[in-house]
């Protein structure tokens, strides 16, 4: 479960936008900062009393994927563990048609036969510094949306420059409480990233879409990296300690990672809007691309392996979305949350001191008109192609100013990571590129009606599919060569340019640009809105909140068990044996076809060894990867997936049914040992 | 190629609305009817004289699917052929867990063997009337398009049934050039259809959803039913005689079947508006649906079955979609139509006897924005279900009123037909009605907002799926003579029914009922300002003319040939070796799996038999399962689908790469004698 596999599907700007404060906790609920830890409710609901320096450990422990995901360092030598459809996006650059690394795995038996990743970047969170007054003193009153908007993002890239400069580290100040805080992360980042071994994704991925978001499941969704330093396996002195005997049914658990989104502070019309308007539209959106890529796929097994990777994304994003906009229907659901809200705003309307707070229901209701009347309007077309040229034509024009006058991504700070994005050297596919522009060209073209200047313009005359092929059939840009030329030219070199696809995005910039900054401006709105309803309920509810999501680290806890749903009572675990007994009940039908490698080894194995278990932690797309420990920090599972019921998690933690699926670390030493012949990785995670 | 197959996405209204003339024709464009041939064009361009008794022994041997598909009598005892995918609706209602007669085939070795088809009504046309002059003069001056729309279904409605009165005989009045023409059509109908034989769907549908709508084909899509009349094989005297050796390269042939919709007459901006509103919506609702069929596929075996007639209807009608949206979006197209458009609009304002109709195309320019207006504005759900429960609402409503004032199928022309699909005991499976209900219900909500009265009158405080599942779970239409028994009530025992699926169409009636009435109105603005281009185009072009598709009888000709593409020479036919070679060549996986009697016959088989081929008459969805026949009237093919380039013949005829394919009756033949050791069933076509 992480539809941050399918990050192009969700705009970077609304990834970081919805960062916002929740009123009062219940039961396991929260994604805690590392620096304002759920001491209390640890203490009251659980007696554990959280030691700083246990916390700090763990910290450093965790690992972020830059691409999506969350993992952890579970050995002294930089040895990485995250899931396996984390690790899928690497495993397909690194696969060929001869070698299908993602279908049939890896193992490297020593060192030397690990694979170096073309394009991963993987960030330890080493500090954390608040700037909140920092921040705030930039603006001043009487400033427009837009004034204050550019005031935040001078200083917050100031901010970011210096810290880099001084510290040498990854510098992101990261907003929280919808503004009301505002913290700077600082992060090791490692990217000589080294593949060390996957399963087959029929271990992985077992019972495939089908049983993707269901419980019980019985998928060894795990890999594992290794990082380099200066050619050598990075000595990790803060890893995880593994323990063998993992997660026992009733532990209290701890999940560390980084939750990619939530918006429970979202209002009654916000919510209605997302129901509404916004995700109906990025569920067709889904389809269309899931469609698309079905297609395509039919072409035979290799056009099937090209397009399995943005498959499964879109796949995994579509149920994902389905089981939010599920829970938004639910008429219930808004009913509630209107009612609270009015109840808050009577009280705000009541205290004399709060009056300056009282209209932010009201921004965000017109916030939420704006936006409708901009969806369809994207500035931008989703293909990997395309937005190379685009980075190129938007970095050329950029690198012209100040850093922080610049767009977000092209700023000094995150440099590094732009360009190894732009120029990975992950293999791209003509077919699928031109497959895949031509859809967006129609989608375009759908979205604005055909006789849109803007839309006649881009297809020169042609049709979608027509111009498309005449664009992938000329572009250089498959060479990474071809694109840093181009990238080290000017602005004049570039307008003058013949390759087809920096054109097109030539001919889309200026409008582009329009529709980011309205977004920037509307964002602002909503982002001094929302800072108005948290000093309203900080005012009324006091503290025990904790920010919503913002792909940063966070730690959440819970308890391993089971649960009932419709009359049936679900297990807190599975067990290896469950396994292949789940294979026999599907008939061993594709998805349902467990790896030869298992059925070898069968006979060896401990079958009531556990392999996935469920617990009430409260996580979301973005923790995949994320380990699980014990009360003494202990690593003894990894999150993979939530349930069907936790999809609702966005907008509301529950726990009732709602539950986080794990790997049961039980489970990945028994396999490692007994199915992999890895006893030496066994023994790397279990050194003492 | 039969997106009538699924029809419950492409309105009725809609599929009887377009029946307008087209300008001058090319080549072997046309769909021509049988009281109107094309002697002229026959003669000039092939040299070939058509002689009406011909032309009527042809009319009497084709047979029309109501269900939505073409076929013909091959046959004295009634023997009928169409496709495979136009029988698989049948072939699925009689399948049960245990006999998968879709997907293993079928084959009866006497009468006593062959299984009545639950609710088939075949039409066979035997006598056209021009009544033009009687429906016009039920139209007065000064009428309002409502009061227009009336008197001219008033009296329609009177036509048929004084015809139905008279004859016995099913009578419907066919609007045709856009109200250019009436003629009534007088069927004689059989429904009492036994299934004979079927081969598998590996046979009939090899290649699956990846070589649906390409060529080169190998498919043997065809079905033999037999009409039978008080219990006995139905006697025919002008069933088609079989050609043996079938068609050859450059033959000239003929096709005889349905043709269920063109739009060739359509204005620029009605086009502009099906490029930008209608099609794109519904790819969207096509997507949906098949994504949430596969999803429901995933269930097990049972549910593919279930889902899979519905399903295939679904795939299929999106890559038509997609075709003909794709050729919408090839701006030439839309440019070189408005040019003409402008040629001819500005004949009209010069020609002072023209200038009543000189404001025809800004009348369809508004039509466009009334109709953009409403849609997504839809006053009913797509589900089995729910459609028993509108029926019997409507019915009981519209039965008090005299069948001339009723909506056009309730009146009493069409009783026969309305019963038998009301009253079918085909079997619903309450896990898949609550699925497409559920999916319905939340369409319904994202379509008008979840805050709009009448969705949350409809869904009670529910979220879609509790909704559903309440309804689903309660409802008693599941079975028939509950059904009977609730339709036989008045308006007030309805009113106080607590039956959940009625309640709910109650709900919904008035919604209904006006958006019905408005889409009337704006089909007869539609209808006369059509009506009036065609006026001008006679006045100016004069003849050579052939009206829209209307799914009534049509005559289309061409020449038996391959083409080339994209530098690639497609050659005219393929042959029953062929299939094993494309077998091959895809590894025998899916869909390329030929059934275990293809191989197990293949030493046996004439390996050389033409299995498949392609022609270049106008053909398009409904014309599946037309006899094509060669200059003595013989049966040569049966026409299956077109290909990708064919799409657009949904807008305009071309040559060029675009052809129909068909089924050689050669195949046929040797399949059944060989494969299917159906040699008495090769014996009766092929009698003298």
């Amino acid at each position: 479960m992480s539809f941050f596999r399918c990050q192009h599907f969700l705009s970077f700007s609304i990834l970081l936008m919805a960062i916002f404060v929740v009123r009062t906790t219940q039961a396991d609920e929260g994604m805690w900062l590392f620096n304002q830890l759920p001491k209390r409710q640890l203490s009251e609901q659980h007696s554990f009393g959280v030691d700083s320096q246990w916390a700090e450990r763990l910290m450093l422990a965790a690992v972020r994927f830059n691409s999506g995901g969350s993992a952890s360092f579970v050995s002294a030598n930089g040895l990485v563990l995250t899931n396996h459809h984390v690790a899928a996006d690497t495993l397909y650059k690194l696969s060929t048609p001869e070698n299908n690394y993602h279908e049939d795995g890896f193992l490297a038996k020593d060192f030397s036969q690990e694979i170096p990743a073309p394009d991963l970047e993987l960030n330890q969170l080493v500090a954390i510094q608040d700037v909140t007054d920092k921040v705030n003193s930039a603006l001043t009153a009487g400033m427009s949306p837009q004034e204050a908007a550019k005031a935040r993002q001078a200083i917050m890239a100031s901010i970011e420059k210096d810290s880099l400069d001084k510290s040498g580290l990854r510098s992101d100040v990261v907003t929280l409480f919808g503004g009301g805080k505002y913290h700077l992360y600082l992060y090791k980042k490692y990217t000589d990233v080294r593949l060390v071994w996957a399963p087959e994704s029929g271990a992985a991925f077992f019972g495939g879409d089908a049983d993707n978001f269901e419980y019980p499941r019985y998928c060894l969704d795990v890999t594992l990296f290794r990082v380099y330093e200066n050619g050598t396996p990075a000595k990790i002195s803060n890893h995880l300690r593994t323990e063998p005997q993992g997660a026992t049914d009733g532990d209290l658990i701890f999940v560390a990672g980084n939750p990619g989104r939530t918006r429970r502070i979202y209002t009654a019309d916000a919510l209605a809007y997302q129901r509404d308007v916004a995700m109906p539209r990025m569920m067709n959106l889904l389809r269309r691309k899931e469609n698309l890529l079905l297609q395509y796929s039919l072409g035979g097994d290799e056009e099937a392996r090209r397009a399995k990777d943005d498959l499964f994304g879109i796949q995994n994003s579509r149920k994902a979305y389905s089981g939010m906009l599920g829970g938004l229907q639910d008429p219930s659901f808004i009913a509630s949350k209107r009612e609270l809200e009015a109840t808050l705003e009577k009280k705000v309307v009541d205290n004399p001191k709060l009056e300056s707070l009282g209209d932010a229901w009201k921004s965000i209701h017109e916030v939420q008109q704006r936006k409708a009347a901009l969806i369809g309007k994207s500035g931008t077309l989703k293909s990997r192609l395309y937005s190379i040229a685009e980075t190129i034509v938007l970095m050329i024009a950029e690198d012209a100013k100040a850093s922080a006058d610049r767009l977000r991504q092209f700023r000094d700070s995150n440099r590094e990571s732009l360009e190894q994005e732009l120029y990975s050297p992950a293999p791209m596919y003509p077919d699928l590129e031109r497959t895949l522009l031509a859809d967006e060209l129609a989608r375009l073209m759908e979205d604005r009606g055909g006789d849109d200047p803007l839309v006649q313009s881009i297809l020169a005359g042609k049709s979608p599919r027509s111009r498309a092929a005449e664009v992938v059939a000329g572009t250089k840009l498959f060479d990474v060569a071809t694109r840093k030329e181009i990238a080290a030219g000017n602005g004049e070199a570039l307008s003058k340019s013949d390759e087809p696809a920096i054109k097109m995005a030539l001919a889309f910039e200026a409008e582009h640009r329009r529709i980011e900054s309205e977004m920037d401006e509307i964002e602002e709105l909503e982002r001094q809105a929302y800072a108005k309803i948290n000093q309203a309920q900080f005012a009324i509810s006091g503290d025990s909140v904790y920010p919503d999501a913002t792909f940063t680290l966070r730690i959440a806890y819970g308890i391993a068990k089971g649960y009932e749903s419709d009359g049936v009572v679900l297990p807190w675990s599975t067990t290896m044996g469950d396994a292949f007994e789940h294979e026999v009940r599907h008939h061993s039908q594709s998805p349902w076809i467990l790896p030869k490698s298992w059925h070898d080894a069968k006979s060896s194995l401990n079958l009531p060894t556990p392999l996935n278990f469920v617990c009430t932690a409260d996580i979301i797309g973005g923790n995949s990867g994320s380990p699980v420990v014990n009360k003494e920090g202990k690593l003894v599972g990894v999150i993979f997936d939530g349930n069907i019921d936790s999809l609702t998690a966005d907008f509301y933690y529950t726990d009732k049914t709602a539950r986080a699926i794990a790997v049961h670390i039980s489970g990945v030493l028994e396999a490692l040992s007994k199915i992999y012949k890895a006893d030496h990785l066994v023994d790397e995670m279990t050194a003492k």
